[in-house]
């Protein structure tokens, strides 16, 4: 009764919205129109979503950066970004349980589009095809191979960038993806904040200009970020209750890098990149829960 | 009673989100936080609102492109892109009785920050200066001369978006801010839709490579779009209920313009501006209702 009454307002709602809304243009599905509305809330902007699966709300436990084009997924939640047509942001909840249990190995996967997005918007294999440029998960498969669904899910383009192979994709930015997995050695929760960048740099000219640039591929523009970013949180609350949230930030340019490189090389601010991201962070973290690393940051 | 029960609900759901947000960091305003929800729908997302004035009902009458960090002024509404620091779109509704009741002349306003935008993603007057760009006004301050607040509203740095000055902001783009005021003339209602676009292009190495590239000034580093688009929407049902809606669309670069170019040397598709912006325009605008003009675009 209780889930009734709290589905029957947002659902009166959005039914005004719906019977004007005419078009369903440039998309072939119709799914998340469907969905029951319930709301979450981000540092200033309030989300309407569909319903949320529970999996999902253990993912998002400190807060949505942002409520853009949300798609949930089996063990991952993902904001799309329709202009650079790849994500805003990713967000995975990681335990040692889960990450080492690797049953279903990442061949029994293949790329897939997202229909969920509009054909306007999607990114498709064939724009990453002859690119030069790998499809990099974001979400890595690496991390959900417990799951069929779950490794299945982050096959989506919608997860993926452009991203540089050999010296990146399939060195540096794979190490991290393996040190944040080994993390759930030292924290029994590892929340994982994942998402592309486009970075400013100095004009070549020297004339003190400042200039955005980057590549996209395809008939569709896909966007190839300058650098990604990647946020982790250690919680070992479960074990000491008063254990405070550990913060690791990590940004690093989509380029080739030298083999060797330290990760720490690339630890930067949350500040930073909510700056050059758009987006906050942990929202919903205890300001004091996190206050020894903020502070250094 | 039924104005009660309508906020009861999200008001709920709100709470939750409220309660696990203690950071209100990097912002100087908790206005928007206060605010009662409601909810509107756009293609394919749900956007959860603050009350919405009832101007702002007849100004997003044909629907919201996106719900990104929406700001309701006295007569427009807009969406703000905290990593570009300037607007996604800004939509207006004009009529003869208003653009051409000219009681406020723009001297006296002044430019101000937007301080519902947080801290880190906002605009300042600084960013402009010595920049070499105008502050150039999406909702121009020309179109809301007929009341104070009005005006005053177009001031806000949220609204602006560095152009070119001299052959664009001053020349071209007024032009056509002034076709857009007369069309009010021949239509009962017009809806504006205004927005910057950042638009590939081939690289200069014509090694078959596209690349966004676009400046950015100021510490806070706020976007110089590349182009600009406007969707103007002419309504003439109050005069003939069977009156289709007629639409004009227009994109420009934001550099000098040789002067006398027509206007119609920039007009283009709205699916064109659709997938350079990532939004989709005027869902709930009937699909019948603008046939004619969506046909040949």
């Amino acid at each position: 009764m209780a889930q009734l009454r709290s589905l029957l307002l947002p659902t009166i709602f959005c039914l005004g919205g719906l019977m004007g809304n005419y078009f369903d243009r440039y998309t072939q599905s119709k799914n998340i129109v469907a969905e029951k509305a319930s709301l979450v809330t981000t540092t200033d902007n309030k989300c309407s979503l569909g319903d949320i699966p529970s999996s999902a709300k253990e993912i998002m436990k400190f807060g949505f950066p942002s409520c853009e084009n949300l798609k949930f997924r089996e063990d991952y939640v993902l904001s799309y970004n329709r202009v650079h047509r790849t994500a805003n942001w990713v967000i995975e909840h990681l335990t040692a349980d889960k990450v080492f249990q690797r049953d279903f190995k990442r061949k029994s996967s293949m790329f897939k589009e997202d229909t969920s997005v509009p054909v306007l918007f999607r990114s498709t294999k064939k724009d990453y095809r002859n690119s030069g440029f790998d499809r990099g998960h974001l979400a890595p498969a690496g991390d959900h191979g417990y799951s069929l669904k779950a490794l299945k899910d982050t096959f989506y383009l919608s997860n993926m960038s452009p991203q540089v192979g050999v010296g990146f994709n399939r060195d540096i930015w794979k190490r991290l993806e393996e040190y944040t997995r080994n993390q759930t050695r030292v924290y029994t929760d590892i929340y994982v904040i994942t998402g592309p960048l486009y970075l400013p740099k100095e004009s070549a000219e020297k004339d003190g200009k400042r200039y955005v640039k980057y590549q996209v591929i395809g008939k569709n523009d896909v966007s190839v970020p300058t650098h990604f970013f990647k946020i982790i949180v250690g919680d070992n609350r479960k074990k000491k209750s008063n254990a405070q949230l550990q913060l690791q930030v990590f940004q690093m340019p989509n380029e080739k890098i030298s083999k060797g490189t330290p990760l720490d090389e690339y630890k930067t601010s949350l500040k930073s990149v909510e700056k050059a991201s758009g987006l906050l962070f942990l929202d919903k973290a205890s300001s004091l829960a996190i206050a020894t690393d903020r502070s250094a940051i």
